[in-house]
């Protein structure tokens, strides 16, 4: 007889502490992925946008954006990390170590790092670390989260309760910086943003003031060009009998939409180094219009660098709401409020004024 | 005084048996249509993923996906063969002789090989057999389909009915392996599913557990990127009066979603080499989600190889509905159930067992 | 205390007569982008459509579609022209001057031409001449548009009007024709259109028979890919209270659909030279099937050449409606119907009979 084929996902219970995990199906991204990721964001950071710019940064040509490489290599991670997931819980220390080029093939491993059973006997928590891959061995990509799994059968038991550290922010001297970038002789004309590193300060509140409205396409034709393949996005008939109603927008979509609307206003920082943590605090579903706002939290100088400095920016992701009107993301009881979507901690590069 | 421009296609009076059809608009399919299609269909399969893949089965890089290419190749002969079209009532014999690269250039022709006027005078059936060529002449696709076209004028009379014969399926020693394609060390963490040509039996049934959901731009976007120009695909407005009421999505775009959808129970499928018949049971429109169950017919040695495998697969295509519900497709009058939408019978090669 | 860093845009007071504006965030615009723009219109013109077309008319691959090219290259200049645009008003004198391989790059800037403040206070219109230019300084495009802007403070006085004169239709004698494109030996095959540029008669009308409705994730997709920001395309909530109650399609891809939709009729107008001028006479929304119906206003030879003319059309695009029955685009008063969407009188070349 032949072996029962299901593809089913990892249980809580099929996680092992120290277990690494190689994730299957890599992914060659090229400029193909690259122009229907603009299609998909409308982003004009430069770098990702001009071969004419990137060299001016000093790079050889226009790599990925930071966040389509990110979400390719998350998506490898989805089918043997997440697919029983009840909860998508957190991430942190994701760490860009450098530009991908179009062209080049990604690859993903995990490490276990973490697992703690719930009380109810449900459900447990893994904490994984992950690193994605380039081709030639090249790490470019590491990050940490941890997500709520299924047990396959529910009951008691399961492994001691191991929860990491993990750190409450990429510290500056470890944020990477792109091999060859710079901010030498930077041009503002590249962006027509005047504002550099030095004239943004800690508690500043930036107002990003364009909106964009997600559509059913628009999120399922990303998530499917990353290769993620949770059902919760593309499964309108299964999630018509979930608490939801619908699909739910996958979350790193509303994080490359954030960041492409948030050019207005921080239109120099022209790499994410690094997300330190975040938060979908209520889910986006198709129709909804998505607004942002950002506060500096920290303006870093980088070690031996006069070219260019870093900035710690909080971006809350918003729905049909305008920005400029939500002063708290929480109520007085600590819970984020209705039209708050995302809570990004994030440090980018910005050049300094010279 | 002008000569009168309107296109209105070829109507069943005007094809002659024997025929030669130069389809027009070649098209040059590169990296950009690579990845649009993954956007569309979220397919995982290995050799059009990555590079690194298809290195690793023989190939010099990442291959167009097969159906994308097919797709292509068939658009090019709507304009000639179906624009009038009342019902595409079946295709048979199609062979992928081999990969088609990013870059190259697909033009198609046809043959007329059989036509059957309808008793009715109103329409009549019309048999082509259709290849596709690279720009170097090389043959990448041959196919045939018989489609029902309208009459200009009804009328009784035209051409004595010549019905060619097609064969059920492609056999085994007749099957297509690209050039340089082996099995040879694969490694099974490409796909992650450890599930090789040995471990299929005929018989065996594999339900598909993911759902996808077609929204309206999902299927223009994947038609029109075909450069198909049906219209019933494309006219809300016009296909509001029609017996549907709204627009019809291309068939080839269900088979692409079944056909990414069964990566989960068939991952190591590396190559479509031949689809042997199908049948769009019922119409898919937007808002339907997609499901799918395979059945192998099949598991055939091929002459010379003990690397590769063929399997014989019957997908059905279903909608809004638990695929591991549906037992029988048809009812017990021989009609397909209504939640069937495809029925396709087609021929995989796999890696062996080594 | 940080500067504030929010991004307005230009207003009416903000113009001086005679002032260069550099517009930022240059753009590389690949392959990928070519297949998006295939996906998004289906356009099956043969210089964009394949390499073998490209070459078979002289050049040497496939340039970028001319429309996306200008679309591209009109996004560049929405941030610092046309952000707080009461109406678009009108363009003229667009030339394509030359094609735009994919993979170049593409920066854009305008001159102030025109101004007049507005009777009432609160707006003016500003005339500009835009250009855009490859990464080797090649002009490739130039072009007049006037957009009627708001003042930031309402109010009189301001610059004394002066308004450019703009000409009716570019010339024979000043369209440019891409270097190497010939039309000597042409093959109608390419296209299955045995029409050319002798077979149009001015005053011919030709219906094209297509529709194509439009979705809310064509147009914002393709939209977002010009880096076009006008944020009545993408902002449904905001839109929600305007006074079309919706997102606005851009007129641009309106543009685009027509022209794919004239394929059936005007197939072998294989290069646009020129746009005379263009109203958009109606908004489009999503869920509007678009139609079109030409005529042919004059038939051009061109100095030195007897491979190829050109011809002068005037397309109407149309929404919901029959494009045969359309007779006057405008009632008796001299207003649009409301069927009309699109009034554009643009020049192409097309291959002579030998």
């Amino acid at each position: 007889m032949a072996a029962d084929k299901a593809v089913r996902g990892r249980f809580f219970e099929d996680f092992r502490l120290g277990e690494r995990i190689v994730h299957p199906t890599p992914r060659t991204v090229g400029e193909g992925e690259a122009a229907l990721y603009l299609g998909l964001t409308g982003s004009r950071f430069p770098l990702a946008s001009a071969d004419t710019a990137a060299r001016a940064l000093g790079l050889a040509r226009r790599p990925l954006d930071e966040l389509l490489a990110f979400h390719v290599a998350f998506g490898k991670t989805v089918p043997d990390v997440s697919l029983n997931a009840v909860a998508n819980l957190g991430y942190a220390e994701v760490r860009f170590l450098g530009p991908v080029w179009p062209g080049e093939t990604l690859r993903a491993e995990s490490e276990v790092i973490g697992l703690r059973p719930n009380r109810d006997g449900r459900a447990g928590i893994v904490w994984v670390r992950s690193r994605a891959f380039a081709q030639d061995g090249r790490e470019v990509l590491a990050w940490v989260r941890w997500v709520m799994v299924r047990r396959r059968k529910p009951g008691g038991g399961g492994p001691e309760a191991v929860v990491p550290e993990t750190a409450d922010h990429v510290p500056p001297q470890a944020l990477p910086v792109p091999e060859g970038l710079h901010g030498r002789g930077y041009d503002t004309a590249l962006t027509g943003s005047p504002w550099l590193w030095e004239d943004y300060e800690p508690g500043e509140r930036i107002v990003h003031p364009a909106g964009m409205t997600i559509d059913e396409t628009d999120h399922t034709l990303a998530t499917r060009l990353y290769q993620n393949n949770a059902r919760v996005h593309f499964d309108a008939h299964a999630m018509a009998s979930s608490r939801f109603g619908r699909r739910l927008v996958y979350g790193g979509h509303v994080i490359s939409v954030c960041r492409a609307l948030s050019f207005e206003g921080l239109a120099n920082a022209v790499w994410i180094a690094a997300i330190n943590g975040g938060t979908h605090a209520n889910p986006v579903f198709a129709g909804d219009t998505l607004y942002c706002r950002s506060e500096v939290l920290a303006r870093w100088a980088l070690p031996g660098r006069d070219d260019l400095g870093a900035l710690r920016v909080r971006t809350l992701g918003l729905k049909d709401c305008d920005p400029a009107t939500v002063d708290e993301p929480r109520d007085g009881e600590g819970r984020y409020r209705p039209e708050v979507v995302l809570d990004l901690d994030y440090t980018v590069l910005m050049p300094r004024r010279r």
